[in-house]
């Protein structure tokens, strides 16, 4: 396999446009319209018999906030500030800062963008934080209300759902309102596989070759190409080299996700970064009611609001707890877990929840009684966990669900790192210059949220946002 | 700056030499003595006055074990499987199973040949869990005494320091006795510089161009080039876009870790693995009675077992704590600590500390109470710390230390990760493919430990080792 080509060695194109586009999910369609909108001619390249990818798999929930129309419409008040806060804080070590912040300025903007284009968004609240199951907009799909973010940021719902009835319905709805305007806006080519990029001597992307039914076609993109591949999370080679941590896990994705275009930007030179973040979803409390229980360590201690959003939750169950959680609740709040956790332990104490899990004799305790000392008080001092989410648990008998990611394989992953981008989608180098003529978005870069993604919508998010300023960028070059 | 240039483009050949090396630390200087054993011709470019590198900086400790000479004359016994199961299980999720298992099947190999260099190592124990102050050898240089890992392993002593009087002087003397093996076995080049590596038509990297007194050379390596550079903790654009959690913490090296040889090979075309990891030394309970306080995250909760290696302690510190934890003493242990470390509270209860912190009351409370209670037995049913570290805390007044990585300044850093190799040295492309003509060790390398660092010994021990193997294995490649 050889991943890049000299021009010199081209015979002869088989086409030319202005702006070619590999993948069409989210990022790539938007690249494309993006990209027709300054006036290039543009190809897409779709390996599936559609566009849609991953992002047509997605619940379609889109982190927008500032100030949209459904915001105000259900009476929430935001602003960049406090939705760049949030995000700031909430995304890992050392986020892209250039890159939050055009994120969370141009939000509103981006929002009715998508609205423009006939994308339906409901002016409704859904008063959860997980994804609607109904066709309702509006929910809280980050952590804004758990320390520190509260405190950092004033909270504000951001996740906007795309309006489709059920779970996890938007993205198929949003990809097809998208599909219309690709076709116009593009030359669409499905079934289609992109082997190599193609350099010429100065250094420049200028194409790149691709199979069809067995018969591989050399285009040429005048002004650039935008890598829109997606992720690598069904590559399990470079799933095991560079972030084994997700390895037990179940991978989200389609199987086009084998990370194809980041192999490719960096056999071209491209710099890598993020490679060992993914995300870790982790639906176990569910019914919500469950979010009144205490989520313990393997020693008995709790490490988490439990109110966060599962993504929070996940991540800081692998990362820092080994991936060994436990819920304990008591039999006011019982509920059978959606997930059908297992239940490793049940007593009418503290003790004797110890001694069947052959815990440290006080370790629940200590837990239990600093818990509900405050629980009483409707407050939770150390983890921040929501007044309505706080009842003391006293009342027996207990039980103790295991919320280990081996016991239960309901954690679920997906890859954050990628490509090194700018904000304009220009693609860099190891040195931090910028490849001429190669761009990308979405999850075969590196985002705002690639160190760690605790909240739901930045995905889809970045990838229309980024992906549109990545087709606009390579256009705006062309023209230069 | 070009890092790679094409052969096409070299004039004339300054000079040619089967097996080139770029570095001149400890890796550098073993993959010369292997190179040169093999029959190669050698040249080592190393860019300060000397060679050394941060190698000579170091405390020389060199992680041997499965029956060393050292270990026998001090009566420990050892095997490879249980150095192998240790390594395995302390240094991270996915460790490179491949140099884990030939690291300890030619451990005793390595240090022979070590001794057989003239390195002079001393028949004696150090009965602590840090660098000898002395001149003796052989101490618990990791956490084998530790969960999980004494379960998983029987533990055995395995730094071995190199013989120097004094703290931190093993390196140095190590380098010395390297370096007259290294003149008769290289043409040595100082103050002299790498630029760019030389590409063949047919993709095999086939020299370097490098930099002395202004003037350019071309150096054809008709073999191997092997990278030895050292890692990147000195870049801090580098450190910002792959591991910014480090950068508040001291950095620990040579100026000329910058991560040239690594963006040398990016450039050429090589993956970089576990670009995100790095070592968190942090030397806090010392003297070393201070073990027998609780070390507490922000929140009054233990974490780790406080007779850990300062290696893991700081890991967990940084990676699943923030940065911020505490050291709580009772006046019967009390002793000024070595580093200085502030007073944040003291009282003569749990509560009058969480008063004086701001803190829950109860946090402090619960975890004192709990860890008392085993204490008193002499056990540490939750974390593990060994009896000879236990006793109860119940002598006020009390104390609390803060050992947070803002307050204390202690906490040191220094890379993991780097170019991906084979065993043998080779240097590997993202798809999974040799890049022919290049090799690399040490720490331009993503090796053994590059996941997690918790034990001392494994950098100079890495990169002697590999280093060796990388010089043997370009040297072969020439003679083939």
């Amino acid at each position: 396999v050889t991943a890049i080509l000299s021009e010199a060695d081209i015979g002869a194109w088989d086409e030319a446009v202005d702006v070619l586009i590999a993948g069409g999910g989210c990022a790539g369609a938007c690249a494309a319209l993006g990209a027709a909108a300054e006036g290039a001619e543009v190809m897409l390249l779709e390996r599936g018999m559609e566009i849609g990818g991953t992002s047509a798999l997605s619940g379609g929930v889109i982190y927008c906030g500032g100030g949209t129309a459904v915001q105000r419409a259900c009476g929430f008040e935001d602003s960049v500030d406090a939705m760049r806060g949030y995000l700031i804080a909430s995304t890992g070590c050392g986020p892209d800062v250039a890159k939050v912040d055009r994120y969370c300025e141009d939000s509103v903007g981006h929002f009715n963008w998508l609205v423009g284009l006939g994308v339906p968004f409901k002016d409704s609240y859904w008063p959860y934080n997980y994804e609607p199951t109904t066709d309702d907009c509006l929910y809280y799909s980050g952590s804004e209300f758990s320390p520190p973010y509260c405190d950092l940021a004033r909270p504000a719902p951001r996740g906007h759902t795309v309006q489709a009835w059920g779970s996890c319905k938007g993205g198929g709805k949003l990809m097809s309102v998208l599909a219309p305007h690709v076709a116009r806006a593009a030359k669409l080519v499905t079934e289609a596989r992109i082997r190599a990029l193609i350099r010429a001597s100065d250094g420049r992307i200028v194409g790149a070759t691709f199979l069809r039914d067995d018969k591989t076609y050399a285009v040429r993109a005048r002004a650039g190409l935008v890598v829109a591949t997606g992720g690598f999370v069904m590559n399990r080679e470079m799933i095991g080299r560079y972030a084994p941590q997700a390895l037990p896990l179940k991978m989200l994705g389609n199987p086009y996700d084998d990370g194809s275009g980041i192999l490719l930007g960096a056999a071209a030179g491209a710099a890598t970064i993020n490679m060992g973040a993914v995300m870790y979803p982790c639906p176990i409390l569910s019914p919500s009611g469950l979010i009144r229980g205490i989520l313990m360590n393997a020693k008995g201690q709790r490490f988490v609001d439990e109110s966060s959003n599962h993504k929070r939750i996940g991540e800081s169950s692998v990362l820092a707890q080994g991936g060994k959680i436990y819920l304990l609740v008591d039999s006011q709040i019982y509920e059978d877990p959606a997930m059908g956790l297992p239940i490793v332990a049940s007593g009418e104490t503290a003790r004797e929840l110890e001694d069947e899990l052959g815990w440290t004799p006080g370790s629940i305790g200590a837990t239990l009684d600093l818990y509900n000392r405050y629980a009483r008080e409707g407050r939770d001092p150390l983890f921040g966990k929501g007044r309505e989410h706080l009842v003391p648990l006293d009342h027996p008998p207990y039980a103790v669900f295991d919320c280990s990611v081996e016991a239960t394989g309901v954690y679920l992953t997906m890859t954050l790192g990628g490509l090194m981008t700018r904000v304009t989608g220009e693609v860099m180098t190891p040195e931090g210059e910028v490849l001429p003529g190669l761009y990308a978005a979405g999850r075969a870069t590196s985002c705002l949220s690639a160190q760690s993604c605790g909240s739901s919508g930045l995905q889809v998010g970045e990838g229309t946002f980024f992906g549109r300023l990545a087709g606009q960028a390579a256009a705006r070059a062309g023209a230069a």
